[in-house]
Order: structure tokens, then sequence, then C-alpha cells
């Protein structure tokens, strides 16, 4: 299980990499910046989780992930440079992809260290959105997370769904809370589904 | 004395989710994107000031806070559905009774863990406008720690207060300190008082 | 040596603290925003790289580095008000002597708590440029990381050069890789040297 954990983490970890290499593009950023850019979004989240969590930070004894980050970035502009082009939904496929994952990821973690149920799932949405979150800040972008419907919401339900089955089987439960968390955000990027709290005003 | 910081703690909570809910209203926000504000905005001077003393982060084993976050920022969007409109001053209001609050809890936990008073008085303030900092970050604007007058400068002189104080009687300190703070702070609010350091340039 | 990295890490923040000042002045910020900005690029690097190694923040029991920010920031604002102004050209001059300190600085901290040469390398990037982003993020700029060409990399570059020559003298080390963060700093602002890796596009 452990094995295939990690797997799924370096995978969360290259679709937020190439995530934050997109935006870079689409910000006309160039030099290093883009490397910083695909780091930041790619480990953001779950350093902010291993901190408060004070668990050794994930990355911090294993270069594996910046070897990671620096391919799929390089991957990407390798792709640019020859297409040219990036469609804005495939920066939200990939955001999405990458949200599912770490959500689990970072429940199962927080659930590791003994903490409540409710604290876990604060810590997986966490771990999904902290890394978008300050990709967008430091592009001068308001948060995806802010604006976008359905986005934290997403990363909640699927947490809680881990929550709720993991104890029966992580297996069952991983792929149960990535998929709901991946439908809910197809049906909200392709169909505009929405939470509204606020009337509309001025 | 516990249980009494323990309820201004999620006082200061409460009223810290409020002003992160009705900065959502104003920039349009919606959905979840209300509570991440909410949220940010209440914790995250805490949590800050709890990584860097090294001590548990205050709400990694008390889901209680969330409860009062949610409870509050629930509240606000009921009363703005009903109202749909609340003035800036409120906002103001509810921030600056929030950092009065959060200065002298920071500084106190902060004095708990033997730091010197000068390190005691910056995690103190730190605690106050963190939080505030990462919810004007978030929404784009400059934060008000930055602009505005007497602010952090406000959360300085009450924790100095709290400071010299708190060895004689923490509730006398306690007072004294919150009405310090919120008295400087409605000051700059409603008369404008200000700390001028560089002459008027271009 | 501890000493003359004392001295040298006294001096990083406060060429860091200026750079804030500097930055807070061209805002036509006042009051204690200045500090806060100044404070915020001083310690930010260094605070994250401790946080994240899980070392004591190098300012929690030490408050001379906040006699040193108020001093910094002190001097820098008489000045101000005596020319009242400052070429952009300085914040540049100031802010590469600043991460050429705390490149080195950061990455001999992390190769002390015993981090692969790879890790040490990005926290001695992470401690030269996150206090720079902070600053960047909180005055609602681009952070100069992600634009400016040659930033980032530049630190990556004497890291490395850090590393390689550590074992053999420390004192050479520093110098090389300082030399070199200098000096490619020095070329990206003079001369507009850049490592271009997309294609220009619309």
């Amino acid at each position: 299980m452990d094995t295939w954990f990690y797997i799924a983490d370096l995978a969360g970890v290259a679709v937020f990499a190439i995530a934050g290499t997109l935006l870079a593009f689409r910000k006309q950023m160039d030099g290093f910046g883009v490397i910083v850019l695909a780091s930041v979004t790619a480990v953001g989240g779950g350093t902010t989780r291993d901190l408060i969590l004070d668990v050794p930070v994930f990355w911090l004894h294993d270069a594996t992930y910046f070897a990671v980050i620096a391919a799929a970035a390089g991957v990407t502009i390798l792709w640019l440079r020859l297409k040219a082009y990036i469609p804005l939904n495939r920066l939200l496929l990939a955001d999405a992809l990458g949200i599912a994952f770490f959500t689990v990821l970072g429940t199962e973690k927080a659930l590791n260290t003994g903490v409540s149920p409710v604290v876990a799932i604060i810590l997986g949405t966490m771990t999904a959105v902290f890394g978008g979150m300050l990709r967008d800040v430091l592009a001068r972008d308001i948060p995806m997370v802010l604006k976008s419907e359905l986005y934290a919401t997403t990363c909640i339900a699927g947490a809680i769904i881990y929550v709720a089955l993991s104890s029966w089987s992580q297996t069952v439960a991983m792929l149960a809370a990535m998929t709901v968390t991946l439908v809910m955000r197809f049906g909200a990027i392709r169909y505009g589904w929405s939470l509204t709290v606020f009337k509309e005003h001025k």
C-alpha cells in the first residue's frame, strides 16, 4: 500500500508541476520563474500539511520529488515550444486530477498521525488546495479555490468519503473518494455546477 | 484563567471568521470560497505563531474551532441574505475586536514558552495581523496592515502593555492591553490618527 | 566560523530590511507598514527554511535580529526623508547582496542538519528568495523571482558551488558562491542576461 501511495504522490506532484508550468506560460513568465511556480504548486500543499502535523516535510529526505518536478516542467516546456498553445481546459483538467490525488493522500497522512476525522478532512483539503492557492497568489490571479464554484467543496466531499470508507478498505476508499472529487469538479468545469450562498448583489 | 482564555480565543476566531466572510461578500465570492477565506482569516495568525513556537497547532486536536468558524460564517451569510448590505465600518470594527483579542492571546502563549518579552511582543502582533494579511492577499487587496495607519502599531502597543502588566495580574493586563488596542484602532478608523514616517513624495 | 556566519546573517537581514523599506517607500506606504514589510523581507526566507528543517526558528531566542531590522529601516527612512529619492537600481543592488548572503547561509544550515546536497541547494535558494517573494506578494508586485531573468537561477548556481566547495574550505566556498551569485545577478540587471525557455507567444 505504501508503494502505491508513494507512486500516487509522485503522480500528484507531477500533474501539479504541469499545472504550475502551464500558468507560468500563460503569464508570459520565463527562465527559472517556471520552475519556482511549478515547485510551489506541486509541494506547497503537502509542505503546509506536514508543518502543521509536525511530521518531517515529505521532500526533506527524498530529492525524488524535485526530479519529478524538473522532469514534468521540462516535458511541458518542450511540448509548449513545439505547440505554443495550451487550452485552458487542460490546465483545469490537470488541476482536477492533482486535487483528487492530494485530497486522499493528505487525509490518509493526517489520519495516520491520530488526529480526529474532522481535522483530517480539513488537512486533506488543505493538501489539495494550498499549492494551487500559493501558485495563483504568486501569479497574481484570484485563487481558483476562492472564485471557482465547487473547488474546495469537491475536496471536502472526497475527504469525507475517504474517512468514512478507509477503515473498511483503503483501496476502495481511495478510488471512491477520487472518483467523487473528479466527477464533481468536471461537472463544475463543464456544466457550471455551483453552490450559491449569497444572492446576487452589487 | 485557562477557560477564560479558551473562550476569548473562540470569540476571536468567530469575529475573524465574520470579517473574512464579509470580505468574501464584498468581493462577490461564493460557494466554499467563503469558508476558505473565513478559515484563513480566523486561524492563519495563530497557526503561524504555533509553527514558529514549535508547539502543537492550536486547532490540530480541537475541531471546536472549525465548528465556531462554520457557525460564524453561516450566521453572517444568513444575515447578508436578509439584508444584502454591510457597511465597511462593521468590517473594520469586527477586525479591530479580533486583533485586540489575538494580540493578548498570542503574547501570553509566547511568554508561556519562555521566549524573551521582545519576541513575545512580535509573536503577539503576528498572531493578530497574519490572518488578516493572508485574507487580504488571497482576495487581492493590499493588506490593511500595510496601508492602514496604526494597524500593526496598535497591536504592538497592546502587546507591550500586556507584557508589562501580566506578571502582576493577567486579567488587568488583558483588559488594559485590549482597551489600548481598541481605542487606538478606533481613533485611527474614525479620526484618521496616523503615524507618518515618510514625507509626501511622488 | 560561527561568529563570521552570525555577522553575515545580521548583514543579510539588514540589507533585506533596507530592500523592504525601499519598496514600502516606492509604494507610498507609511507608519508601521514599513516595519512589517522590512521584517517580512528580512526574516521570511530563513523562517520558512527553519520551519521545514524543524530546527528552532533563528530569531526565536535572539531579539538582535529585530534590533538590526529596526535600525536598518530607521536609517533608510531618515535617508529617504533627507533625499526623498532612491533609484530603482539601489533596490536591486541591495536585493542582490541579500540573496548572495542568504543562499550561502541557508545552504550551510541545511547541510548541517544532514539533508542531501540537492535538498540543501533547494533550501538555500528558498532562504534567499522567499523573503523577497513574500514582500512582493504583500506589496502586490509580481514577485521579482518569477519575472526577473536569472533570479532564482543565480541562487541555485551559488548554492551548487557552495555545496561543491564547502567540504574543502568553508571560507573559499562562501566567497566563491557569493561572487558567482552577485556577478550573475549584476549581469542580469545591467546587461539583461537571461534564460529563455519559452518562445515568444501571445
